[in-house]
């Protein structure tokens, strides 16, 4: 498997030299001028120097390969697809397994070059990398290893793909440079699958540290580097997410949404993919983007709430949705995006609301303490980058404190804050109840209930007995609400009448076929709509939702 | 638990007083003339006269429920969550269940009223129904069961939601109007949750038939009722949804989706959220919904493609995302939306990008035969009422026959298709292939392989030994594609060569970032994406994408 006997012509090169071809071809039937005559001699001539020059590096080289006893042990494979080579047949691995597999395992891995220095001109060591694991791997000279050989692995740039077969060997001084510190990878082939460039516009070692602010300018971090801000590494982000820290953050990405569907299947729910296209603004009309759609206009859905609900007048009982929401807020705030991923439900109950509110309680902490349980790896990663207190989880459904808004504004009065029970308390006053009912009850998940009927949308049920308040609740992560829902009016007089108190159109082209479903029947019904990224946010202490987000949406930004 | 007791004014009556009120609180600072003193005596006179009717009415009642024997066990229950009422307290139980109870159980179930019918004074039917099932109930007068309850359950309007607590009696004679037949229910108690009206615009049981073709007039059914056409149905989506057609069809839509997300799972596939809003058109410009952002313009994606590349630069090795994808295409054909959900998928691989061929021939599989045996019942339910062949679904991955776009066109030639083997092949061609491959191999699932590179995205990788073709291929369900893919250019310097060829700008703001991203090293991928739709309508026969999509969005239709 020599690369250079194998490694086609670059597909790079063939077309311009037909592009060329066609160019002459194009001007073939007139007459060549003087000029042009002497310009085709002189570029003959380059190209016979030229030729001459790549037989001579070809010589050298083939007198360096008839010197090197490694000559078939490495190099550049072609592009992979391009060409035909014989491919390695050692036993795959992938990189995280190398930890606990027999020393003197014969191995072949694909990993990233996640730096490579050279000892001396016969040792050089290469740290490679795997998702959130690195391993150390040595290429010493030896009589079947050249130091030609040695030279290659110690010049490789940090971020080449490389194909590497070797012997795993055990190492009594653990690592500390390694996430795999028990043992080391010695080297016996090494193949360049894919180039990184001498020099990266962001280093992915500079993405491992925690960004302190978003807003801070370039500061130094305990290891002396200095941190890159949040927009160039956003505006690096493939780069970026490369780290470690970001593999960890958005595997727990996909854990949430992971635990969050299995639950639900679990409880007979129905995934529904419901249109984010809308004939006309539905919620209010503010907040929301307009699309030109043909010769109308069309808006983008801020949630899928009107259908959700419609597909339980529709007899679907228990559905959920994960799918993009976007919101035309011209916020630039650390909580906000203007497209995110909500994770949504809505199901039928018997009797009483709070039978959902349990069993959401239920679902959320099945989340935590799948969290707690599935990732812990990872979550450890990012909470040791960040300081971030350990997240004290309920450990049973009924350790999870429900309060009423009133019982919770209650506790802010006595600890002086001057508040109204019948406004909303803002996210300042959030993160203060959260401390408090933390301090009260060890925990750093609970659930507030009965928020002021004006605080809420339009289609929530009033309190059956204070129709100041309302059947609508948040739950409560770190002080910070991860999911908004209530139970909904499911009767259309009652609806219509809490429009028209509400001075909201319920007949017009954003609302009508919605307030129409509640005409044919509909069961007693409550949701919620958790936020995908603030879940992920709480759970790890990040203070930014763009860091739970792979590739963040807010008015400034729409690229990468 | 009677209702008439504990029904509280419903709330629609209360704004209304109050508005009224407040109108007088208004006026009250200024003398009345003498017209609005008559006027208000006229309105005090009319209160007076309803006063006296209502009473009436409510002694008549009184007199009526003390002769009454079943006043207590009938009636309607208050809007749930608006009043304390006292809740049954009967083991509830899911109408399917009922077929496999043991006889004489005392049930309590909620349900649609599907119909009702009256035999006698002393005898009625009702058909109850949740979602893909339904049960015959009997109401049948006695010592202990009034002729006013029976009266009151045979006037019920056919989709009002009962709480029944009966108890569950076998038959002999197997009951044909019903799904369950082995069983009926003998109503006790009958408590309306919500009341549908007498007129619906259209009929449940109209949706039951399938719809022949998308532009048919109204015609006759087999039973002779007429057939309510597509957009009919359409206007009336949460209606139409009810059916047992419908339900069945989105069950199984919710399947394809779980086994693609299950098999993916089991194979280290992590799931991903990739912008829908772009800063630039990024995939040649056409077919792009432009957004008002801000004082910007944003895109909407037609696919993930790009992002889903950037993330396997970015190391994360398998993802996949399912998401709505946008295309402003001005077609109305019974294959195109402007809104789809699209299962998307990318992965690294070693040496060949046959191994993701195989991969998603085992995934497709999976699905196909997880809809076999856990979807039997939805599959037989849509098939039968749409007279679909039965699906031929291969038994082992080997059966599966992968053909070169080459092998197609000559076995389409063999036919006497005039047709060249460079260009892209249409849709009845693929119809017709499709029929040769069933004939030839038994199996209405295959792959066609290395399609004419000018038919493919710019991304396409070329084939290796011949150019004019590509790294491509389809997966075909009844001669349908239902998936698209190939491997991808994963070398900067060709990707930018092809985009030179074909005259696309890789430095123009819609381009810039993905191909920048194969700068920084990345391995070789393939990937491709289903549309959940296609896989639905073929494996149902159902002719019309829309048919398979909950709220359909096409140049014509933005609602409901």
């Amino acid at each position: 498997m020599s690369s250079e006997q194998t490694l086609p012509e670059r597909p790079a090169d063939v077309p311009s030299a037909e592009a060329a071809e066609g160019g002459e071809g194009g001007e073939g039937g007139e007459k060549l001028s003087k000029k042009a005559l002497k310009k085709m001699e002189k570029e003959k001539e380059k190209a016979e120097k030229k030729r001459l020059q790549q037989e001579k590096e070809a010589a050298a080289k083939a007198q360096a390969d008839a010197n090197d006893v490694s000559k078939d042990k490495y190099g550049d494979t072609p592009i992979i697809g391009t060409a035909d080579y014989k491919p390695l047949t050692q036993k795959r691995y992938k990189l995280h397994e190398l930890a606990e597999i027999a020393d003197g395992t014969n191995v072949l891995i694909r990993a990233r070059v996640h730096n490579a220095r050279s000892q001396s001109a016969k040792l050089a060591f290469l740290n490679l990398r795997d998702r959130l694991d690195t391993i150390q791997a040595v290429i010493a000279a030896s009589e079947t290893l050249s130091r030609q050989m040695v030279k290659f692995a110690s010049t490789l740039s940090s971020e080449s793909i490389v194909d590497v077969v070797g012997t795993v060997r055990g190492v009594t001084d653990p690592i500390k440079s390694a996430s795999i510190s028990n043992a080391e990878l010695h080297i016996e082939e090494l193949w360049v699958i894919s180039r990184a460039p001498n020099q990266m516009p962001i280093q992915v070692e500079d993405a491992e540290s925690r960004i302190p602010n978003e807003n801070a300018a370039e500061e130094k971090t305990e290891t002396g580097r200095p941190t890159v801000t949040l927009p160039t590494r956003l505006d690096n982000r493939v780069i970026d997410l490369r780290s470690t820290l970001n593999q960890a953050i958005f595997q727990i990405r996909d854990g949430v949404q992971q635990l969050f569907e299995e639950y639900l299947r679990k409880h007979d729910f129905l995934k529904i993919d419901t249109p984010k296209l809308l004939g006309a603004p539905s919620e209010g009309g503010a907040n929301v983007f307009e699309v030109k759609y043909f010769d109308k206009k069309a808006y983008l859905a801020q949630s899928p709430q009107l259908y959700k609900q419609m597909m339980i007048a529709a007899d679907y009982k228990r559905v959920f949705e994960t799918a993009p929401v976007f919101r035309a807020e011209n916020s630039n705030t650390t909580r906000h995006l203007t497209e995110y991923t909500s994770l949504d439900l809505e199901m039928e109950f018997e009797h009483d609301y709070h039978d959902v509110i349990h069993f959401i309680r239920d679902l959320l902490l099945y989340i935590l303490q799948g969290l707690e349980t599935r990732y812990t790896k990872q979550t450890e990663r990012v909470r040791k980058e960040y300081k971030t207190e350990a997240f004290l989880v309920p450990k049973n459904p009924a350790d999870v404190p429900i309060i009423t808004f009133r019982e919770g504004v209650a506790l802010l009065k006595e600890a002086g804050t001057e508040i109204s029970e019948l406004e909303d308390i803002n996210s300042t006053e959030e993160k203060q109840l959260g401390n408090l009912i933390r301090t009260k009850y060890n925990t750093d998940f609970y659930i507030l209930t009965e928020y002021p009927l004006d605080a809420r949308a339009f289609y929530t049920m009033p309190h059956k007995t204070d129709p100041r308040f309302s059947h609508s609740y948040d739950f409560m992560l770190r002080g910070q609400e991860v999911l908004s829902g209530a139970q909904r009016i499911h009767d259309q007089a009652m609806l219509k009448e809490r429009c028209k108190v509400l001075g909201i159109d319920a007949d017009g082209p954003g609302l009508k076929d919605y307030v129409n479903t509640f005409a044919y029947g509909c069961a007693p019904h409550a949701g919620g709509a958790f936020g995908a990224e603030r879940i992920v946010l709480n759970w790890l202490g990040l203070g930014n939702v763009r860091l739970a987000t792979l590739f963040p949406r807010d008015p400034s930004r729409l690229t990468p």
